[in-house]
Formats: C-alpha cells, sequence, structure tokens
C-alpha cells in the first residue's frame, strides 16, 4: 500500500478505482472492511456508487441505486464498468459492472438528477431515542473487520444473537445511532455504505445464526450533499424491519436519518438464507 | 389486431413479446393500458419480468425486480433484450433492455431463484379493512385507460385530489382492495403491476395535480407461483405510503397482501415531480 493510499480514510481507499485497460475501472478488495465471505456489501455498494459518480459524463447527484450481489467477490483485484444508458436533461441513468475474470459479481442501477428545488414535506417522522451520546457505543464485536469499521449505539434490538433459537420469533426491528470509524464526513458514498450497515435480521428473529447474504438492495438518497457535508461526522440514527422470512429469501427495510430529524436515505433489501 | 390476441386479457396481450431479428423481442404499447403519457409503469414493469422469465435459459421463480424508467415510451413498437448476467445453483440474475430506435426508455434487473423450503415467519400484519365485497368499487375516475383495467375498493386514503392545495399536507397513505378488470388469476406478472397501481402520492398529500412520474421501483415477490395461483381473481389488499418529498423527488413504499393475510410482494419507488 502507498503512502497516499494508507493516509486515505479506509473508506475512500476501499473505493479507489484506477483507470484500466479498455476504459475499465481497476480495484480492489480492501482487508479493512472484510466481512465472513468477501467485503462487506455496503463497501460494495458504495464502490460502484463511486464509478458511476466518476463517470465523465455523469450530471447532477445521486437519487437511487439498485446493486445486485451476483457472485462471492474473492480477496484481490477486480474490474468496473460503467455504461451510461440514458441522459435526460436532468435526470440520469448509469448502469455498472463489477467482474472478476469472467464473473460478474455484482452490477447496480444508478439513477442521477440535477435537484432544483421544488414544494418539500417530510411526512415520516424520525424514531424518538436517546441522543447518541446518551447511548454507550456496542462493544464485544465478533472479529469480523467491517464491524470495526462503524460505531455503533443500539436504542432498540440489539445484535445479541444467543445461538439457540428463540422459543417465539423476536422483533425483526432495530434503532441504532451509526457512525463510520475512524470518523468521516457524510456523503453519499458513506451513506450507500451506512443502508447495508444493519446485522442479519433473521438472526435476531431466531436467536441463531445460518448462512445467509444480500441479493438486491435499494437505496434512495433524499439528501443533497450539501445536507450531508451539515451531518459532518456526527453519528446517523438508521432504523431497519423485516416483514416476511420463508422460501430461503427475506425483505428489509431501512431508514437512515440525520440528528436533526430528516430522512436521508430509504433502503430495501431481499436477502438469501438457508434452511 | 389478429383474433388470437383479443381473446387474450388485456394484460397478457399488452406484455406479448414476439421473436425479432439479432435474438430482440418485439412488442408493442396497448391503448388497454394507456396512461397519461405512455403506458401504464405496472405494464413495462410486468412485461419486463415477462421478458426475463420467457429468457431460455431461465431458471426458478422471480424473487426481485427493479425497473427504471430512463425515457418517455412512444405510442407503438419497441424491442426488449433479455442478458443472463450470472446463473448460480439456485439464484439467478438477468437485465432487460427495453429500446425505442436508439433510446433505452427502461431497463430492469430481475433475480429468479429455485426456492426451497425454509424456515418461514411473517413479522408483519395485513392492515386490519373490511372485507372487499363490503366496500364499494371506485367509480367516476379520470378517463385513463388503464384505471380502466382495476377495480379500486379504497378503505382509507381515497384519491380525492381538489385541485387546489390542502391548507395542510394530507396523509400519504392509502389502503385500497385492487383486482385485475377483467378478472385475471394472480400470477408474478400481475402482481408486479399492481406493484405500481397507486395513484401519485404528492397528488393526493398537496390536493393538486404536477407533473410527474415514475423514476426507479423496486419489487421483491414474497409469494410462490402456487400461493399466487391460489389468491386466483379475488382482490388483494395494497398499501402505500411516502416518507419525504422534495428536490424534484419523493419515496414510496407499498405492499400487497393476499386475502388471507400473506405478504405477497413489498415494493418501492422514486418519484420525479416538478414544482
Amino acid at each position: 500500500m502507498s503512502d497516499s493510499l494508507a493516509d486515505l480514510h479506509p473508506l475512500d481507499a476501499a473505493t479507489l478505482l484506477t483507470p484500466g485497460p479498455d476504459g475499465t475501472l481497476i480495484g480492489r478488495t480492501s482487508p479493512a472492511y472484510a466481512n465472513m465471505v468477501g467485503p462487506f456489501g455496503g463497501t460494495t455498494a458504495a464502490l460502484l456508487l463511486r464509478a458511476a459518480l466518476e463517470h465523465e459524463k455523469r450530471i447532477g447527484e445521486p437519487v437511487a441505486q439498485t446493486v445486485n450481489f451476483c457472485a462471492a467477490i474473492a480477496d484481490g483485484e477486480f474490474s468496473v464498468s460503467v455504461r451510461e444508458i440514458r441522459s435526460g436533461r436532468s435526470v440520469q441513468h448509469l448502469y455498472v459492472e463489477l467482474r472478476q475474470g469472467e464473473t460478474v459479481a455484482a452490477n447496480a442501477t444508478v439513477v442521477c438528477a440535477v435537484r432544483s428545488p421544488t414544494w418539500t414535506h417530510q411526512s415520516a417522522t424520525m424514531p424518538q431515542v436517546p441522543a447518541a451520546d446518551a447511548v454507550p457505543v456496542l462493544s464485544g464485536k465478533p472479529p469480523l473487520a467491517w464491524l470495526s469499521r462503524y460505531d455503533f449505539r443500539y436504542t432498540e434490538g440489539p445484535p445479541f444473537i444467543p445461538g439457540t433459537a428463540h422459543a417465539e420469533p423476536q422483533s425483526a426491528r432495530s434503532v441504532l445511532w451509526v457512525a463510520d470509524n475512524p470518523a468521516r464526513p457524510l456523503d453519499h458514498l458513506s451513506l450507500a455504505a451506512i443502508c447495508d450497515v444493519f446485522i442479519v435480521r433473521i438472526f435476531q428473529v431466531r436467536g441463531t445464526r445460518t448462512p445467509a447474504g444480500t441479493v438486491s438492495i435499494t437505496s434512495y438518497f433524499h439528501a443533497s450533499a450539501e445536507e450531508l457535508a451539515a451531518q459532518g461526522t456526527r453519528p446517523v440514527l438508521a432504523k431497519a424491519d423485516s416483514m416476511r422470512f420463508g422460501g430461503q429469501f427475506f425483505d428489509q427495510q431501512g431508514e437512515v436519518w440525520s440528528d436533526s430529524g430528516k430522512l436521508l436515505a430509504s433502503t430495501t433489501q431481499v436477502v438469501w438464507f438457508r434452511d
């Protein structure tokens, strides 16, 4: 790792892309965000979003992103390609693929837009919880590198997995303050990653671990870059819940709020599981 | 229109694809589902899903679909291409594009899977509402063809748009029974369309109409083909809500329930609007 890479925040290092042959971009997995198998999915989402945002014809700011996790990403190098699908006057659609050899390991559709001021209204309200500094930071986390890249302060549904099944399924809901560790001013990249920061819902509901992995995640970014910059490095409030588990899949709905009560992102994902 | 096409349900006719040159599929917009500009988005979602499901290498049943509406679809012919992105042992990723001339008017990512029985649990509960046959069918609908392709029975948040702004923003929530008209046994195609059946939330919240259109919709299908077939032609319960409006976009979250209280699909979309 070069000195300059070592100076970067781990998320910026993990999402760094350099020009490769044939107009593709080259990146590599980062040990700092290693998960059970391959990298933390949030890092992949941030990386594919960054590839889109760095496209030479990109306009505006990200509004929506869907990432499909198509195959396990092996430790090491990968290539990323970005294709401009359609650019209107103010709305743009991009398509991104991450490959290792011949395998498409992930793909994404990204919507960007030059957003103009309009009527504004927030019909949802932030969960009422204690302020972040009144909630202890979660300690005793399992030794997965990516878990150390975030400070979690749970106010509801902490990730305690006893390892034996609960007599009755528990609530799938969790609410927590979350911040990058080390601290990093919030932007669309870190927000995209935070949208995937929730511990696998089925672990909490059943009380046991099972092989599981996100298959597809969709995140909508409600906040401008300016609004995210105003949040700075302070923790954001994240909420997750699920509705139905069965036939090897379950859903998850999530929200990410500023500490001033503005909805920064809404997100949903579908997760594969076994047994 | 040939006799055989006239015998089809309008949704089956609107999503009919025939082999074209270069391995693409050819379809055409259907007047039966015409919207303000171009076809009802739900028809496009169903069409792109059908293209994926008819791919020669498709495995299993649909689990997730994201559709991006990239440009207005003009009345008339279009071509559809399907690309196999990655097929694992039981999970498959496909990518679909709809073109008119050189313009990609819509694209979609589709996840299919051969689903095996697992632990099952439904943590969400269906909204408590009167049975469908106790709720009158909405009449006096605006003269948009697609609105006539559904029977709507609202139990909350009916689509009454006074045309002058409400003094205070109204709730974005609606709950309604919905069924294809003419009747059609439920399957993944009609379910994909029903996921987009909600009247534009901002009209209801503000009380006025404004130019608006879905930019991206994501739907997760929780029910198997067998479970959907058991629902038959009886109305399903649909619920929609939104969280934040501003900067020309707002979000929508939706759910579609069987009349026996099972969550058939969860869906979310981001919608562009003006002013």
